[in-house]
């Protein structure tokens, strides 16, 4: 494999998610007990999520919890009820080369395989966790 | 509450933990796949894990496996028999201060609640998952 194949895709870790059954508890946790900076819940009908941002000095913690009827976080929810660490978020410079380097080795891009825009509203893809150790990986480009 | 009671506690996140079943894959999946700078497996066998490090512009991926006996991810892989990530680490510039917080809020440590010397050399806590969101976080002061 030449070098161009395995440039560096990673770049900062944007964000940590985890889903949260009682969003209210989470977010009283970090803003009461950790003191964080924690936002205002913000539903996002769209992604099917309502998420919430606490900020840490180098990256941010976002806490999820299902909205509407066909939430992509639904299901881990049923099979988590206590909630937990949902997935990693990669920030990526060319999502496009991303997502060609990793298909040359073999690791699939869950749906389509092609970007979606994401809830900042930038492209992003959803790594298939069979193929990145059990970790739900989100590549974001920025 | 008055504010000496709710410090912000939470520092840089210093680290995720995944647990891998399979070290040498998850550290080629990130060294050849990814690209990213990966150290060499560091065996620690008085923490009965061996790490791998991830390097990030902003924060650090630990990659886990057992060693030993007694290693204290042993329950999880078996839970896991894929892996997963296991834990997150936040910094803290004190933390007596942080248990003190903690403990005020009715957040549990693990084990007899005091600070042990974690695996980077400075003293850590585990807390309670049932009491931070279904996450287990590990505390470091730095």
């Amino acid at each position: 494999m030449n070098d161009a194949m395995r440039a560096n895709l990673l770049g900062k870790l944007q964000h940590v998610a985890i889903v949260a059954p009682d969003l209210t508890a989470a977010s009283d946790l970090y803003r009461n007990v950790f003191g964080a900076n924690v936002s205002a819940p913000l539903p996002l009908p769209e992604h099917g999520v309502t998420t919430v941002f606490v900020e840490l000095p180098n990256t941010k913690i976002e806490l999820l919890h299902p909205l509407g009827k066909h939430s992509p976080i639904a299901k881990f929810l049923e099979k988590n009820p206590a909630g937990g660490i949902h997935h990693l978020c990669y920030e990526v410079a060319d999502i496009e080369q991303a997502i060609q380097q990793l298909s040359n080795h073999g690791v699939r891009i869950l749906g389509d395989g092609k970007p979606k825009i994401g809830a900042h509203g930038k492209p992003v893809v959803f790594l298939h966790p069979k193929d990145t150790a059990a970790t739900l990986i989100e590549l974001e480009q920025v």
